[in-house]
């Protein structure tokens, strides 16, 4: 197990010195699940035809969040991302639906964009609840998680949860 | 159950009026918990004495993002924002433990602070990961959820999770 | 014919003081119109049954860029906006087609509203630009002006062009 | 003519991923003609002398638009830019004055500046406005394209409009 | 002498609740003195003639600054500004010239404007210090302070060392 | 002595274009220091022990300003930032103490990183001075000066006031 790699030694935290690391291409793969109800995947389906997609508005917003990663995590680098993209997927559960929202980004850079990856998710999740909020208050973003990631010197990884 | 109202007759995402809507006090509680390892548990303890404490940082960074939000969710007010707080809170579980992440937002306006909650204890949980990604990349954010909300029209919220 | 209000007794610019100003509702109409080739819009035309729209995008990042206003015109006021909606019309021209890209910004403050509604409509003009360049970089976003403005002390306002 | 480049197989805009575009010097340049009253050329005229210049203001925010064009365009790429500047112009018509924006972006990337180029006078025509608005509302921002852009495997490109 | 009031129980910063303080009128006055050698005042002295004036982009810089003071200062409310504005004076000094720089930023809020003065004097001095720092790189920023500030229940302050 | 670099020829500035300057390691590390009394600073170490630290605070906003000095200072370069630290340190001085802020600030690029430095320390002093103020309106933020800088065409820089 590493040692944190955010402290200074007067115990603060510091935005850390990559400048000894490879510039390579990296990827990074993450997700974030949605547990809808019944009659919100029903309303969304239907209103969707007349509608719109609140999907088209959770990418959007998600891609500029990613672009925004350095403004919201305090100690993460800016690095000039290169791809972002995202799938949506419906699951029927037994309480409802889950909605299963992946974003995978690119760089290449001198640190990986583990952070850049989650946050897009999170604000795609997030932007979802709001465009959806009206109907539902009671949806849970119920597991977010670093799905895998390639390149760097740390090498690739894969979560345990990976489906 | 209510209509969507993000949309406008062309089908597209609008910001929804909200000038016909009462000021008032409103306040959101969130609600967002990070699993993690008990080896990672007992390095944050350990290193907490020693070097600092990543909560300080999330808890910066959320209340930074409570701010942000209109800038994050495309269809979100600006709203001034009159008092952001968090409380942080251990529990132990069968494989680890649970960092249970709460945020309080207060408002007085014509509209509702859930996406403000909900965005802070968000970006705190990434925080949180990112300043112990180096010691274990597998945390799961497991759930986030909007608690409760009080004020406004739409009544007082409380979510059936609600420990 | 009134005085220039943004410069200072040293000659330079100042965010004019407005708190003798009135908070009142104020509205702003203003339009931007995109010239763009007969070819260029039959492929949207197309692409819009299989692929999504550009208005889409067009749309949120016209919505965010309202609300992002006093970031980017230096002596703008933060005003927090109640609402912000787009209308997109395509009509047939001699050369190709025209998109009329109307936006409508609401608040209740102390000054107006144009310097929003303008912004809006130039970045989701721009944000159109920017989807279909792929396809035709020739793209002439031809007339960007306020459509009428109302509310305030100065009174309404009609421009002469409006159609 | 090219498909277009911002759409997923979901049908949902997507980051384009450029890390196989070869990194290159890349200019572009974009113009807006902002048409004013030969009263409103008067007044900055003779207010120049004693007060100041809008175009100082309009300059300052066109270039840090340049900056900010990935804050404001959902698409576009972060980019480096390397250099950024703006000439203005003045030019007499039958109904008044012309004024010509004309911004020069620079980049080593893998993407080009068009946008940027773009934004920047998009931003410097709308400053322009809102320095000059208490004169005048009626002023149209009558032109912005992309003048030229060098660079790049697509090649160079010069508008038909160039003059 | 008053309490710490950003730290919560658990002793960590928060933002504090505004919602019991009165909406009033707020002013605060904050000065920044730079000091710069006589070769450099004189170089902007001959140089304004011919080129330009870095005060005007300084200007610029310290309004757009106190809009952004939220997004800086971590504890910081979101406040609707009324009006901001500088003055510049040059002063002759035994080692050369001291800029004193000085600005007034106005609001009608539940929290006072001091940290939007006080930042706004400091971007203005960092900018002057960046438009100059070709010419001479040790130049210092001797002193940013706040000068006085009026309205709000804490009363009136006046610094001890104003002038 | 050079000649100003941040203007063009019709006097107006500009984003200098740094195509030619070689890519090569910067780093630059700047000082602001801030006078306090000796009752808030014993305040702070009493405080410290039960509730937290301002530091904390003030080094976490210090590196968000870092990577946020191009949208703050108009005619800054985006820049990668490799790496920012700080160190802060008390002295007992006849008044009271000083509080010493250093930032030190690392990048690969093509233009140095003396602004993002300076910038670094003047928001972590104004951050402090937040965090304190309710104690203590008075504090004086009394010297900010690029203490260093290596790397670049110009050379390495030392000021004349280095300790």
């Amino acid at each position: 197990m590493s040692d944190f790699s955010h402290w200074n030694k007067e115990g603060r935290p510091k935005m850390v010195d990559i400048s000894h690391k490879e510039e390579t291409k990296r990827t990074a793969l993450a997700q974030s699940t949605v547990s809808i109800s019944e009659e919100l995947y029903e309303k969304i389906q239907k209103g969707g035809i007349k509608k719109g997609d609140p999907l088209q508005v959770a990418q959007v917003a998600g891609i500029m969040a990613a672009k925004n990663t350095p403004d919201l995590i305090p100690m993460c680098h800016t690095i000039l991302l290169q791809g972002t993209d995202f799938t949506f997927e419906y699951q029927q559960t037994e309480q409802g639906y889950d909605l299963l929202i992946t974003a995978e980004v690119t760089c290449k850079g001198n640190t990986g964009v583990e952070m850049e990856a989650l946050t897009a998710v999170s604000v795609a999740a997030l932007t979802f609840y709001d465009m959806c909020k009206a109907v539902d208050k009671s949806m849970i973003i119920k597991e977010t998680h670093l799905v895998e990631k390639k390149g760097g010197k740390s090498g690739d990884f894969y979560h345990p949860n990976r489906s």
